[in-house]
């Protein structure tokens, strides 16, 4: 086995993130920047990578790099194509060389997972799901991982065997800064809006358009907060979702990926329609994912 | 009876809309521009009004404006306090003059309608509502009057009896402009995709954040043209509007307030559902209110 150390790369649509990581798997050192995929043109790849890393990157040597995320997608570096569900997470077998111009790195980027019914697709969530998996191998049931596209992935077998992605992190995203609720959502909460919001959006989804513009007009005739129009708004999106995905969560051992206020958000959320649902680091199993695929070239390389 | 001229104002959230009509009721001029109540500060109001109006101005003599919409809200020109329905559209007796500089004019601004259960309010449509019982001084039904922010309004015996807002047209642009999906939706149409969208928005309004990514997904993985993409888009939220609004108009004698293709498809998706649905001009009413509001204001000035 290699003695080197590598790069792990997370490189999404807003954010690139990178781990410089010895060969025994510790982390060195980490870096970030909001240099993500949509930030870029096709030539800007190389030097928003480097910006990163360039002093971890010893003389004379190459270093691989392995990234997930959009990277990959059809207007990242270069297109990783999809693999199809069910599948298991895929590695470093379907990976992509993105071609570099500097000899001190190579470059593999793993590719995302489509569905064709309903249509959907991944790019970084499976690198996640391979991280949990290599420490849950025989996990049967249902990831959430929460984010502006929020996916619910069913497991089985090691495999992935379907998924839907919700987009209700991004209409909290553009309602908040583009409609008209932006003059009445504040930065504060209410955790016991949220709670009413999330059963009002279950229990009578079709109001949704209705409600929103009755946060506005509360503001206007009733000074409700800003904090609990905010809270009010994520409540009504997540209980939407959590109508539309029941097939998913109903009677599931749920584990929902992230420890920020989101996944929390997700969690209670669940947890108050009687659903079970623990919490797992995100930043943990997309390290523990690359690594796999990491540890699986290696132990090519030495075969 | 007055034989001056006086002016209509239609000022909304975005544009301006002034009509020089002549005291036997007939339209003489008209004008607009883009500065509505959103692109105004405080002191602007006053210039940007008579930049359209000017022209239409005797000298050394008073004339009458009267204006209804956003510019009597709290961020507009004078707040014209809203009325509470159940009442019938507002009139003179409730407007609010607005303190003017130039001495060739008089403005009076008619307020909205507010409802505290469910929190909702209008400003601008009130006046439409005016119009429009002006010549069916005996509906007792349900106006639909789509646009940024779909109002539907229950009318019996001349009053607002209660209404609802919807912001599915604001959640379609901002989909459109500043989500993913911008990617994926163009500028034309397909009228099939947009029925069948509708039917499955009412059938599964939970499912809209899911079936929003799927739009992109599609395009990504099928190609889905772009003007079908739009066309599912406006189905799904005028779906989920319709499954929301449904006490509004199942079995209701509906009236659809303008001739806009926006208009058309609410009919066609209302005509679709098995609901009985006729459009009516929406400048026409619009004019019609304010004239009400005038023609009561001289009989006033004649007693």
């Amino acid at each position: 086995m290699s003695n080197r150390s590598w790069i792990a790369v997370d490189w999404g649509t807003s954010n690139l993130r990178a781990w410089h990581v010895s060969a025994t798997g510790a982390i060195l050192d980490q870096a970030q920047s909001d240099r993500g995929m949509a930030t870029l043109e096709h030539a800007g790849f190389e030097t928003a990578l480097l910006a990163l890393i360039t002093d971890w990157l010893p003389k004379d040597q190459v270093t691989s790099v392995i990234a997930c995320g959009m990277v990959g997608a059809r207007q990242g570096w270069i297109e990783a194509p999809y693999v199809a569900a069910p599948c298991p997470p895929p590695g470093m077998a379907q990976s992509v060389v993105a071609p570099v111009r500097d000899p001190r790195i190579s470059l593999q980027i793993l590719p995302g997972v489509m569905q064709n019914a309903p249509p959907d697709v991944m790019r970084g969530e499976e690198t996640q799901i391979a991280g949990f998996l290599a420490t849950e191998p025989q996990f049967d049931g249902v990831l959430c991982m929460p984010g502006t596209h929020t996916k619910w992935v069913r497991i089985s077998a090691g495999e992935i065997v379907s998924f839907q992605t919700f987009m209700s992190g991004e209409l909290f995203a553009i309602l908040s800064q583009h409609s008209v609720l932006k003059h009445s959502v504040g930065t504060g909460w209410d955790r016991d809006a949220f709670a009413q919001a999330v059963s009002d959006g279950i229990a009578r989804p079709q109001a949704l358009a209705a409600r929103l513009f009755a946060l506005r007009a509360a503001g206007l005739l009733s000074g409700m907060s800003p904090d609990t129009a905010r809270a009010s708004l994520s409540g009504y999106l997540i209980g939407l979702e959590l109508a539309g995905s029941r097939p998913y969560w109903l009677g599931q051992d749920v584990v929902v990926v992230g420890k920020t206020g989101l996944a929390d958000n997700y969690a209670q959320a669940l947890i108050d329609q009687g659903a079970t649902a623990r919490m797992i680091d995100a930043d943990g199993i997309t390290l523990a994912g690359l690594g796999r695929a990491h540890a699986a070239d290696q132990q090519e390389a030495d075969i």
